[in-house]
């Protein structure tokens, strides 16, 4: 039985690019099982890709290849690589650092390779669409048991790109950070975890002020959405990050938040 | 071989909630194959939710277990459950009504449970995300084969909560409606059947006036949508729902309809 | 084990269509794999389907039976047909001409029949979703081995219908043709191939001038987005057709192009 494929891209579901790729992997390897985990990834948009693939660790198989094609550098000289954690998980993508955090939730890669196997590579090979002719054939050679090292030449572990993580700003009781992004419902998550506000010393507050859009309001901390009774709530969502939300309403909305905008939590009694 | 499963939810598909629960559901009945229903419905519409998965039951293979997350209480006193029907069929979701019309074409359910045993829900639960932490494994394991009731205590079936369903409302020659949804050609479909305008005494008429969003039109009965040659078309529906057409249009854009908007159907002739 | 069948449809993914498709499917033929090729094609844009379909013969298992629904003429004469190629490849749709390309791709069709068995078509049969009781049985059936013959009675293949392609037009030392499709990133795709540029007598030329939108600027011919400094640059994207891209923003938005748009490229020396 062939290992099962978890893929993310920023492919979106409009075009056929995803169901190419699901293609390809079926020429391959017809018994794996693909998970797509999103395709809505925003274009390029590689932190919240980095982070998507990272949350996502628990809750796929624990064999899964990770296939993540999140790519501003196709066609250029940044590599396409596969890689093994410690934990024995394997990632296929570019060099670009978009499985760092799923590398560090998995004790870090301990052997890479550049995929160039022409065993591999579909030729001819696109300029403009790795995720079919590289990618997507090397996760799928992986997942009927293909050795790593038949994919092309080793690379140092310790020498692939990282993404780069805009960590909370601290002031004094305040917490300044940004919109990861904002889902379905108008929830606004939040660049920032609980241990933040702890490091804040805003952990106790039950009411926090939150400036944004221009825009000053009292966000009341809770649970869940029943406990607001009106205005803003501030929850830990299923992530593990905190979410700006309303009860049966959009706070995005509301707010007009959009992901990248800044965000600041401080306490009301300032 | 495990039990396929039928998957709706309103969590569309620019998140990663949809992939996520498949990841769950893929660690713990990789065999069973999910067949996605659709996860597009408008955020927080039980109606619609209950409607297409009643609508479901006669395409989706006979031993599938269904899972249904549209889930406005999720956090709160709301119960998760799974409950039998009288033809074997298995649901799973919240206790807030999803699956009635599912029950009533299946007999009703005859067996019920509430989701709480620690073999199943996963820890720590998320209180914003129940179709990950409980249903999706809930789900999982009914596939594979364990019976209902390690799932949890047995709750009286004729307790379970019930969507409420806005019949609609008949005067002298015409009917009053609502619009239940628009679907991606433009076709706005009707919370009435065939039935209704028979009891209206109107589905004689080979020409209606319809009313709506401040017009006054005459709609044509029409079974195909090469039967209009202009103007609206009203014709009995896939779903076997009424729902006003266009020919190679839009009669929601037309008529400036979207869910929800009320709309009459009455005889020319006054 | 069942062949696995290729979907495409315009039935997008916000309504249950391609779920209650699936789930036909998967009553009949538990075990095909179904690769969604995509559901985004425009409502009724059969140009764009076809070339989609004729572009992933490539990629797709060659076992494959490709199930194709975008179908204008639902309910009218157009009749639903199954067709072999000379490669015994399948296909499943109605007779509209949207597997012109692909039979062209696969040597021709050498076999058809109209879809018309009791065995194969689901009773009552809607006049509006032949996708549900027309073609996925017929390509759920086939997947499973039953032949050919036993959907119904045999066509004369050189009868079936074809799909009208606008190629280019050509004058001195210029091409003039229409904007395909615009992807997620912007990137407007031409229904024009190198070989067009050749018969201009442009393939040569680094920079070329492009008229679109009431505009006229310089475009640069490159392989990839990293060559393009500024401006738009021409490339042969991954389907074989010449695209207008820019690099980290979009080209259509820049242009304000959309599909079915005219675009003329000529030589900057005018």
């Amino acid at each position: 039985m062939a290992r099962p494929i978890v893929f993310l891209s920023d492919f979106g579901l409009d075009d056929e690019f995803v169901g190419i790729c699901h293609g390809v992997i079926a020429r391959i390897a017809p018994d794996s099982h693909v998970i797509d985990l999103t395709h809505g990834i925003p274009p390029q948009d590689m932190l919240r890709a980095a982070l998507v693939l990272a949350n996502s660790v628990r809750y796929a198989p624990d064999e899964a290849v990770y296939l993540g094609v999140v790519d501003p550098g196709v066609g250029t000289e940044r590599r396409p690589i596969a890689a093994e954690t410690a934990s024995g998980h394997l990632t296929v993508g570019p060099d670009n650092g978009l499985f760092a955090l799923v590398w560090d939730a998995l004790g870090g890669p301990v052997r890479a390779v550049a995929i160039e196997s022409e065993d591999v590579i579909l030729r001819p090979t696109s300029a403009t669409f790795h995720g079919r002719d590289v990618f997507s054939p090397a996760a799928a050679h992986l997942a009927t048991g293909m050795p790593l090292d038949r994919l092309g030449p080793e690379l140092p572990p310790d020498g692939l790109d990282r993404v780069s993580v805009p960590h909370p700003a601290f002031e004094q009781g305040s917490i300044r950070c940004r919109v990861l992004g904002v889902d379905r419902f108008g929830n606004a998550q939040l660049f920032a975890k609980l241990e933040h506000l702890r490091v804040a010393g805003l952990a106790d507050e039950r009411v926090l002020e939150l400036r944004a859009g221009g825009r000053d309001e009292a966000i009341r901390r809770v649970a869940t959405y029943e406990e607001i009774a009106q205005g803003l709530g501030l929850l830990v969502d299923s992530s593990g990050f905190l979410a700006v939300v309303m009860r049966g309403a959009s706070a995005a909305g509301h707010l007009g938040l959009v992901a990248g905008d800044p965000v600041v939590l401080s306490s009301p009694r300032g």
